[in-house]
């Protein structure tokens, strides 16, 4: 396949992701298996950073949402309900000749008749749909009775504990139900490295309100997840609102716009926001016969809310953060001669190490003991790292290749074997600008806890 | 079934988990799933506090341990090399009189002979093995091809990534690699709330050393696991270790203690720290072929390390710090009568909410917006919530049933319509003794903080 520049670059990302410990395959020393893929040390940290944020802004921080944590598995009859069972499917293809499977839509078109795009055979069955939720057993007998499916969203969950979550806890509309959790889809072709994956993770929020006011929410929710994106560090340059139009959005939304992030692999969405009207809780009355409505102390009126679902992927943002931060620039190697550096441009608040602490020299105890003494003043607060190996300016490029936005190095004057007034200071270097300046050990932990945030 | 003090206080303690929003049903509405539990609003804050506990100081606070997030699917090949495929099974009996399906432990003997608990039957079918491990296909096929399964526990992910994580994270032994994730386990028989549940959440850390080194590192972790339950509030007398004897430990196990609770449905294990020697390493070299081992840089040695786990239940640890918090005690009401007070009494530390805020009367514009004002103050530190419904009294017994440590009310002498000196200041209460005391709006952060961590 030919090389462009932006199919090198995010060679370079993978590469690095498997290097420095942010992703590996799943399974990998048996092969792996498709659309499968673990975090790494470092990975697991920008992770959980990005989750954790999420809570905070979404939960802890306002005044009409709450959180809640469904299982994984659920009775058959909510995908029964939400139509999964039904229509949930994508529409594949065989090739009779070389007997790949194909998504109907990744066949090739050569003068007007489509062709396998593996041996370029026209002989295709007809495409036939196929259910993308995959399927599991859960009782003693492994038949119908006991099918059910590995989610493949985790808004159902909290749908169908709309009313529990209301009684307890006695909130007024407009509020919101937050979740954070795995979700699987058995996609045909998963592909884009971890963007399009047959196990995830999703940030959702069911935001109910009144109908008259959904269109209102539904803006509101487009600025702010917006918003959120800008926070974590993505330029906005590569952010992009893109309103749904009326015949490619789901029959029961009344409006719908995706947030895409312009990828290496091109434009792609990370977040949809959808207004899904009352559609999901009408379906689960239906089926469950149970009244899943709201009360208005006020006016004495019942009804079933409408909704508005902002519903990111954890993953791909991860991997938009990546993508975003990767830069290479010029910087002096040890003899000042200068050389290609690779620095991950995380956002301070993401980044998975927030402070790398350094002791100019390993073999001099006082610098070494001093080191690890502000590794023990900054833990509580930040996730620190010690590095005492090889020579300073490699340490700081370790560092920066990982996005590490502080690094704080202990030095001579740190002692106070250059005069009295440096003892007790570190210098303090920031990533992006290489700029360093010394500042009191005392005030570090203030300094940095200011800037990461 | 008769009712003990202990079953009638596990009775009001689920009852509580439901009313209050801790724990519902999965699928409810449908009937439910056996086995499958959701978190509700406050069961997932505790949760969260729970997890981001450990991973502090399993992970953050140690140079020793990195973290990683491994998929849930994973290479059937996994779960051969693993052993879990041909041996992860319970025996199981079917009662040919009323069809039912048994667990071979739970037949009751009667003179002698086996009889079926639901009918009595005694012509019951020899045990067979049933495989725990919930299957699933992945990929365009369902056949035997396409087979994998719910991962059974999180640790396999661990230790067929220990070479990657080895290589990224450049640690020497003795090192960690701990992970936090949902695993499943098709019981036959799901019982005692959410202990025993067919989707679980476990908190794993595999501890990798030499060999002759292995036996200190077990008798090391099970004191930090043992101090870890005692740190998030757990009493120390309702706390067990257990040793394993010889005859049945794993075979691989050179010794495995349980960490144990006393549940009011019985002592249980909440964690097992085992010494799983170099097991579970060699297996997988032996199917993959590849060299999951260590180079020693002084001794010039290449090795195999063994390793110490530690495995904590998330969901079992969740349901000890609800049933160890439980308390009833007496209390005035409104007109100084003394009443039955339900209190959790949480370690702060894990509390689901930090502190109440509430404005004396709900009527009174400045009483409510200095609330309000407490309450963006304190937002950015910890999870706060705010209540101005009902008498202050029936608030405060509001809280104390969900455990939340800290009350602040405002009241006129804050608004300084009390003299001067009371200006700004609030009452701050205690959950468990129910003592105020008055203290500075700018202090109240600051000494909320320090109880909490």
């Amino acid at each position: 396949m030919m090389q462009t520049p932006d199919s090198q670059r995010m060679e370079k990302i993978v590469s690095l992701c498997k290097r420095r410990g942010f992703i590996f395959q799943s399974s990998e020393i048996y092969g792996g298996l498709n659309g499968l893929w673990d975090y790494g040390p470092l990975g697991v940290e920008l992770k959980r950073n990005l989750k954790n944020y999420w809570w905070r802004v979404m939960v802890h921080e306002r005044d009409d949402v709450v959180g809640m944590d469904g299982s994984i598995l659920m009775n058959r009859a909510v995908w029964k309900a939400s139509g999964h069972e039904e229509t949930f499917s994508d529409p594949m293809v065989d090739c009779r000749s070389c007997k790949a499977r194909l998504r109907a839509d990744q066949l090739v078109e050569k003068k007007g008749a489509k062709q396998c795009p593996v041996c370029g055979g026209k002989d295709l069955t007809e495409p036939r749909a196929f259910n993308l939720m995959l399927k599991t057993y859960v009782g003693a007998t492994e038949d119908e009775s006991s099918v059910t499916y590995l989610r493949p969203e985790t808004a159902q969950a909290i749908f169908v504990q709309f009313k529990n979550v209301l009684e307890v806890s006695r909130k007024k509309l407009p509020f919101g139900i937050a979740q954070i959790g795995k979700a699987f889809r058995n996609e045909i072709n998963p592909r884009n490295f971890t963007f399009r994956s047959r196990e995830f993770e999703q940030m959702e929020l069911e935001y109910f309100c009144r109908a008259e006011e959904g269109m209102k929410w539904l803006d509101y929710w487009r600025e702010e997840r917006l918003k959120f994106y800008e926070d974590i560090g993505l330029a906005r340059e590569r952010l992009h609102v893109h309103e749904i139009p009326d015949e490619e959005r789901a029959f029961y939304s009344k409006g719908t716009y995706d947030i895409e992030y312009d990828f290496p692999f091109g434009r792609q969405e990370l977040e949809g926001v959808a207004y899904r009207t009352d559609y999901d809780l009408q379906q689960h009355i239906k089926a469950s016969g149970k009244a899943l409505d709201y009360f208005d102390d006020e006016t004495k009126e019942r009804f079933v809310p409408h909704v508005v679902e902002p519903s990111a992927g954890v993953d791909r943002t991860v991997l938009a953060l990546i993508c975003d931060a990767y830069t290479e620039d010029e910087a002096p190697d040890e003899k000042g001669k200068m050389e290609t550096r690779t620095v991950l441009r995380f956002h301070p608040r993401m980044a998975p190490i927030k402070c790398a602490v350094f002791p100019l020299l390993k073999n001099k105890e006082p610098l070494v003991s001093k080191a690890k003494e502000i590794v023990d003043l900054l833990r509580p607060h930040l996730n620190v790292f010690y590095d005492e190996g090889g020579a300073i300016g490699r340490r700081y490029r370790r560092q920066d290749e990982i996005g590490t936005p502080f690094g704080v190095t202990v030095d001579f004057e740190t002692l106070g074997e250059k005069g009295a007034e440096l003892r007790d200071t570190v210098t303090l270097r920031e990533r992006d600008s290489m700029k360093q300046e010394r500042v009191k050990i005392s005030e570090l932990a203030g300094i940095l806890l200011a800037k990461i945030r």
